[in-house]
């Protein structure tokens, strides 16, 4: 039976630099990467990473999964399934489930993110990937002159309207409540543009197609809409089940809360990156919380082992 | 009279960091970098940064300073030497002395990082970069195969007589104690190098030299030990006089407390980096100190100015 020292659960920027931490401090590291590099894959460019002045977000994602590895870290590319504590020798351990294999830690950073909200109307699932996404800069490139929305009314809206005004021919922006909640550039940006549409009050009660495309979406007030592509843009959910499945507590919005060094209320269970309670979630935030998770879990070993 | 938004005093990673995130957020922002790049620039190579997978220290501290450059903040190289809190048409503001020069602003990030400590013996002063150095990194390569002695028994002394064996012929490390606190790996190496001599027990009463640079030290015990070079390793002073000047609270290692998002107890003046009581001292963790200086400085302009 092999116990790793410590198991990270996700391969984004904040599981890659707790991986890489740990195992330069010759800790035992198995990172579970079921997204490998995380949610900064799906981002055009970063420029705001202090010390990387520019840099695409696939190679980011890439550069931090390298970067675990050279320092010793191994990958499993799977997803976890369960998490429990047991005991073994009569010390705690995290017995873990992932692509029907069981795995062993005496430490547990989890690091899975956000994914991306999906809105819940009738045709969204069986549209998705064909007309419906989650990722303008992902699949804008698809939609060349063609006529798409995206839905929200936050900053991620107008940028996301902004990236596929550039490919689009045309592009409405399907805002629910009267008024953005966009940062005044990105805003004066769209309004200025003339291929976009802002529709404030205005929301999809399904979407239609002929069976293999999108071809309109129906709104709230009775009439169609006619378009190509459908993008949401309308927040993130919390990745947090193995973090109820072990009892470590999250906050109102479902993020899971840590202290300053990373710690939950759980012994041995640490949280890093867009998944705590971060009251501001940047790349640079959640690799610092992986670091202190990496720190807290050498500590946590020096202890249980003596 | 100019207000900047943001000052920032400190140029190392935690300040280049708050100073390249606060000029992205449209904030006007001055970096005081007495020290261009910070203590990083007297490490060899960094390799735990993540995303970095290797770089020189000198280079880290450009990169780093260059970010903040080009994403808009302007930088003065000089040292600040007081702080006050004064008033602007009702509202609280920030009145800096550099250079015999008066700066205003309404946030502060404190940066200022540590020093090496001094050892506070005679001929300590006289004899500095005559023989006397902080820093084995930057001076060993001028005392090839001379004889040097090493002081402190902690991680860093045993690091610096590996760097030190590389280039002289004899190295002494001199230990107050009977014990060294060195990381085994680096205890191991000393101890296997023939050239490395450790002597516990052992302190110094005077630096003694011929005027132009040293040529021994008398220890406690009476003995003199004849050698070329003196490199200090005892460790760090907090750069705190700002701090106290403004009234931001510090610990009783004179480090100063900050919360999860980098405020210390004086609205508008925040801190990052080595200067604060993070538990863990890194770059990482005050380039992420730093970005939330930022934040913190954008969410209390919001506030002050309406």
């Amino acid at each position: 039976m092999e116990i790793y020292d410590v198991i990270v659960i996700g391969g984004g920027c904040a599981g890659a630099s707790a991986g890489m931490y740990s195992a330069r401090f010759n800790m035992s590291t198995l990172v579970f990467a079921e997204q490998p590099g995380g949610l900064i894959t799906t981002t055009h460019l970063v420029e705001n990473y202090p010390g990387i002045k520019k840099i695409t977000g696939p190679d980011m994602g890439q550069v931090f999964m390298e970067h675990a590895m050279e320092s010793g870290a191994k990958f499993e590319f799977s997803r976890v399934n369960t998490i429990e504590k047991v005991e073994h020798e009569g010390k705690p351990v995290f017995k873990l489930e992932a692509g029907g294999k069981e795995f062993f830690a005496w430490t547990v950073t989890l690091a899975t993110g956000t994914k991306h909200k999906h809105l819940g109307v009738p045709g969204e699932e069986e549209y998705a990937n064909k007309g419906v996404s989650y990722c303008a800069l992902c699949d804008a490139a698809f939609f060349k002159d063609k006529t798409c929305a995206i839905v929200g009314g936050g900053d991620s809206a107008a940028i996301e309207a902004n990236i596929l005004s550039q490919h689009c021919g045309k592009v409405y922006v399907l805002v629910r409540k009267d008024f953005m909640r966009a940062e005044p550039v990105n805003q004066d940006r769209i309004e200025k543009d003339p291929k976009v549409e802002i529709k404030y009050m205005t929301e999809i009660e399904s979407i239609e197609g002929d069976g293999e495309k999108v071809t309109h979406v129906k709104l709230k007030d009775g009439s169609d809409l006619e378009l190509d592509g459908v993008f949401m843009a309308i927040g993130h959910d919390p990745q947090n089940e193995l973090a109820k499945q072990i009892g470590a507590e999250v906050n109102e919005r479902g993020d899971v809360i840590i202290n300053r060094e990373a710690e939950t209320n759980v012994p041995g269970f640490y949280a890093a990156g867009d998944i705590t309670d971060a009251k501001f979630k940047q790349a640079i935030i959640g690799a610092a919380e992986g670091v202190y998770a990496s720190v807290m879990s050498y500590n946590y070993l020096q202890e249980l082992h003596g």
